[in-house]
């Protein structure tokens, strides 16, 4: 007896993601009020957010519910028979599915729902209700304008297991962080030829660690921060703004109500050929994650958002047995490849024997 | 018998630093071939630099000496006569004075250098070289292309007293921050109308905090950051990116091979009117230094270059009695005004009872 | 007999313009909804409006009226005392004056109004009414938000005697465009230490050329110009935006609802000290009004707001009798000092013997 | 009988363009050391560049010859057999066809080169020499960085034929330019999931329209205006810097020292679904072309380079005999849709019976 394994579903791109917010007025607040998304439609239990070069109906869906989670993570597909793809994918993996031919949200059709091996619940769809592009819409534009849903970014035990999982349903590694003993701290995958529509990032899973939109120009994030210093919400940053190294992206995250962390990122790079050179980056390297080299906040080693099952449960963490980025990286003394491995002579004269400039007490 | 008090001179701005370098070739390679300051001219003791739109000879002289070190921080006055003044103003303080007709360093004539009340080595002068001012020369811009001089910072116990003194000498206080029982932590002062020509930051001095150059915008002092990424120099960022509260301006603090801080700058405000109103902030306001809230690191507090008196030694250090910015405001759990005035009702759900973000370990 | 000249007065800097508009609802949403502008205050006659970094009353006021025009340029000077320094000028020169001590419009306190020997309606203030300076306020910003009134631009035939006269009252010429003959086309002046608080431009006059606002960074003009665009509004577009030859700074020209010209404008450098070299341009260099060579549109030499005598009345115009500058570089040919000068070996080859590029039919 | 049409190649996106010039040491100053491109290698015949972020060999090819033109258009193809397909896709059209196994440039491997339906050299290729990716290499940026090849552009007198074929080709269209009975002025095209690849503008033909490269920000494009007028080299400067309506991107178009045309160009946006929506614009909205309303200079429209057929020979003209967008567009009085629809009662009061703001003598 033979057994073919199922083509994987054409993946045209991350494409929205349903977000349980505990105080809906609140989450509206901050995504509409100060992020400036737009809303497509809403009502006293969901809001439909999306944003300005967007031409499908959201890219976020906010509902209320009893505690903070995310309900799924949704890719659009190039056809409507690769929704049945990726409902057989799944199935000859075992997992969960469960086909909407209404769709499960408003505003998209005919969709299939997935606990996908690694715990996350993700979503396949190709009918869309088209709404404005909003793009030439100036007279709507903030300074902090979010004009794409760039990527999310998922937290889970075991990198490698993910991205053979993700390698076999179309997605390519981009670039990861590794270290000299072959460990992998976090991955890079994209479908759209950028450097990710996801990244599966090593700690305790399934959870989600961030959705990101991107805007234009730099000065656009830097906006942003102004307007939450302005609003006396600045606590909501968590970190940044700054220029990663994986990516060569200009960055900035953000915290929302319930602790949800979104990113915000402008210009990386066209990653579309088959070829494309993958990057890794040594876990060493203290510009990895900041190019300028300021430590990363623990809390964002740290946090992350639960996710759901199709019934609506929490799904209960794994937790990570392979090494820890932050352990590894923020230690005693804190930081830095180039002094570790380069020794002190490569230090500025003024700083030899001392902690890096940026460290915290 | 009656005594008059001498007329204060006319100063105009801040013209110039001289700075003692341990290693000029090190220092070259930082402020020109990094920061990328046009070399007026040069030999084997002393570089002359200046900033693209400046058209008086210099703005920093480095020169090399065995112990790093500032050796004056330099104002332009109004006519030559107002050097005279400036020469009686300190006399009748008994303060000393050297005045050299042929100026003390290349391309500035007669000038009067005088050892101030608060310890530091000042300079007054009006005649000077003239050399090209290069705004229009765009060829020769960098994509972080430092154009102007903005201020200098200094270090001093006791600022009510330094700015009683700096007050007599013609600056306006524009902003400070304070605390609720009168304690002042900083004032920043001006003559031309910007926030400042020099700022009093106290801390035991006297010494130099930093030397601030202008960009025209802010995502010239992202690419000064992203350069020294790409030239594994990030240690050299000592702080920011960021946007201050106090003078509103866009910042960066770096550190040169000596660890001279100097500080990137764009984007404060017009002062020039006399009823310019001053901003109060409070010294438990977390904003207030940085307006995203990004906590300061510890070494921008308490790291600041020793300067020299007239004979060129190193002048001796008095402590700061009153209280400290720094303990004020980064104890055990860190931060923030709000918090503590308003209570945990006004923080994110998700944060109560926890570390502000971006808490370091 | 002896007469003694009158001190001119400390002028601090340009304050505000009035200007009367012929249907103040159309000019409200020019000013307010379109630039964003920020009202102090208004009532069916008359609106005041103030940039973002503003802290006096208002920068225009735009009073409703049967034909457009300007009601007066405003100074604000440094003394009160200086307010009766300038009714003296203007009454030693045989002015017209009109002093109010409770001021000419609201916010504004003791102030005098003088018919100036050019024909244009000045004003001279101490007293303001405070207002809260937005600076912070990040909030309220909109991508083109304009912080500070930069200058104004005034139409004269005569541009050496108008010069003569403003250096009198305490202006410096820190720019001007002439020809070989030594006829002077324009020229820019300041009190504060930008490139100008007014200038002087060629031609019949006396008219108001254009008001000038500036932004923190290009990328806010621009901003302005897709908004426009977006409300299908691009006529009020006239010319740029482009970078000026003189000033070095980015600008552009918008036409309000009555076709008073607004600039908005930003980065040009500090001129200061009282030796800052005047930068002389050729009439015949195409780069002296845009740096880029973009040929200025005809409307922008012979359009400009005609000016209001104290009664109320339109001041007659005197003729230009110099040479014209757009007669001087828009002819048969249209452009380009370096072409007639140098010859057609300077130009591309793929041009030779063509007009310049950018030369419409 | 029955016929197959071969299959399509998977093409990934334009990949170089081979350019020939008449003097090699001027073409080299303006690409190198004006635009910044950077040199992968060179000889006394032949300089190879490439934009900061690709990993290809080269996105340009200059070659000096006897005549300035367009020796080919070069896409990269997904797979070694795509090169295959392409060759088939071609012979079945009648096109001549040559195949090089080691390529036709260094860098290049096995290729096939095309006389393609329209007149144009095309080439298709997968194997590649791969180069560093200098994205990080920040020390290298100049203020207006090219980062990335974007799109051609190439005149055709025929827009709906050329539309067809390249459809067939797996060429989708983003934008259009049409009119009220259907004629097509302009189309635009891509593979990679921005506005184009490359667009086929209506015109005589085969000419190279230009090619287009993307830098990161506005900036960085007013960036190269200003050190163009620095150099005494804005005759360069042929449109803009201006906003598109179509492809809503930021562009500025230049002119090489043979006449060759070069657009900098940033920010279209992510078309890459198959339901994309097409925008379809008026050619008599004058904001088609240019968002602010700023009149398309008629050069753009009359001037293009000359294309090579694979022996080296200036490809024979076709001219257009469908509608002129220049003559539909720029005609006596010059503009506008507005106008002319909507009467001018739609027009600002102060231009009501007067030519557009920015109409040229």
């Amino acid at each position: 007896m033979t057994t073919t394994t199922p083509t994987a579903p054409d993946i045209l791109r991350c494409a929205y993601m349903e977000i349980i917010v505990t105080d809906l007025a609140k989450s509206r607040e901050f995504y509409v009020d100060v992020l400036g998304l737009v809303v497509t439609e809403e009502n006293d239990k969901e809001i439909y957010l999306r944003s300005l070069e967007e031409f499908i109906h959201h890219n976020i869906v906010l509902r209320e519910g009893p505690e903070a989670a995310v309900g799924v993570f949704s890719y659009r597909v190039r056809t409507p028979e690769d929704v049945d793809r990726a409902e057989e994918f799944y199935k000859a993996r075992g997992c969960r599915t469960e086909r909407r031919k209404e769709g499960f949200v408003k505003g998209i059709g005919d969709s299939v729902r997935v606990e996908d091996p690694l715990g996350f619940p993700y979503e396949f769809f190709y009918e869309v209700e088209h709404v404005e592009r909003l793009a030439w819409r100036y007279e709507l534009y903030t300074p902090g304008a979010l004009v794409r849903l760039d990527h999310f970014n998922q937290v889970t035990p075991d990198v490698p297991t993910a991205c053979a999982y993700m390698e076999d349903l179309g997605f390519r590694i981009t670039e990861d962080i590794q270290d000299e003993e072959g460990t992998i701290y976090a991955a890079w995958m994209r479908r759209k030829p950028t450097v990710h529509d996801t990244a599966m990032t090593g700690g305790d899973g399934p959870r989600m660690h961030h959705i990101a939109f991107a805007t234009h120009e730099k000065h656009n994030i830097l906006a942003i921060c102004d307007k939450l210093g302005a609003l006396r919400l600045s606590d909501h940053i968590e970190r940044g703004p700054g220029r990663h190294g994986v990516s060569n992206a200009f960055y900035l995250y953000l915290r929302d109500p319930d602790g949800h962390r979104v990113e915000i990122y402008t210009q990386d790079y066209y990653t579309g050929d088959p070829d494309n050179p993958a990057v890794h980056w040594d876990v060493h390297d203290n510009q990895r994650r900041d190019w300028w080299g300021t430590p990363v906040v623990p809390s964002w080693y740290t946090d992350a958002s639960r996710v759901l099952d199709l019934d609506g449960n929490i799904v209960p963490l794994v937790s990570r047995t392979d090494a820890s980025e932050m352990e590894e990286t923020i230690g005693a003394d804190g930081f830095s490849y180039t002094r570790r491995e380069e020794g002190e002579d490569s230090m500025p004269r003024w700083k030899q024997g001392e902690y890096k400039l940026g460290h915290q007490m």
